[in-house]
């Protein structure tokens, strides 16, 4: 079901400095900051051969990220993204098996404009997973 | 400096139980279970069209993963893994830079028997770094 690895997400603290770790420190190429007021976040991706690395910074006042960021103030791995054909089939697929869809379960355009779901942790070896139809 | 993301690594309490989320819910091919005693773990691979997902169990009375999970019970994404060219020049880079690298700073033989180093947390956005020259 699961296909590539879209991105691995980041939360950090400060966008800038999370940039000039993986810009200067790690040699890799950074994008220019984007703000998503819809989704809470500020974004950066590094661009790697294979997949993304997305850094968050929170935006506004109901970051989702607010919390993880609470618990983790050096920031850290906030979820893995999956791609999916069909993010209905899977998500029908999941719940029949007993695992947890956060929210109320239909999916919503995401932070690429793409149908995504997120699943609970609890059910995916501690694990947030968003799914994002390509 | 560095290119493609070699894995995602995620400590689990229960290899066989996070196994069988990844291919029975989540459709994905998980290789067999490959005890590595000298790294301490016991690991599966989550086969993606573009990287791995590695799902590590402990292994032994002094596995490096211990502490993640005693902190982590359900498990969680333990590291990432980025593969580089040539990794004694990607080491003195980053030291010159002021990052912070693990143990003794030589290189070891890792879980894939090649020249890897892990860098500190706390200079990679809260996210343990291991480098694999490839």
């Amino acid at each position: 079901m699961i296909g590539r690895l879209n991105h691995v997400a980041i939360a950090v603290p400060d966008l800038e400095a999370g940039a000039a770790v993986y810009r200067a420190m790690l040699g890799a190429e950074v994008s220019a900051p984007q703000a998503q007021p819809k989704h809470g976040v500020t974004v950066v991706f590094v661009m790697l051969p294979n997949t993304k690395i997305e850094l968050l910074e929170p935006l506004g006042e109901d970051s989702p990220i607010a919390a993880f960021l609470a618990r983790n103030p050096a920031g850290g791995m906030h979820h893995v993204c999956y791609e999916v054909d069909d993010i209905l089939a899977a998500r029908d697929h999941l719940v029949a098996q007993g695992a947890r869809v956060l929210g109320d379960g239909e999916p919503k355009i995401g932070a690429h404009d793409k149908p995504v779901l997120f699943l609970h942790p609890k059910d995916f070896c501690g694990t947030l997973v968003e799914l994002e139809q390509v």
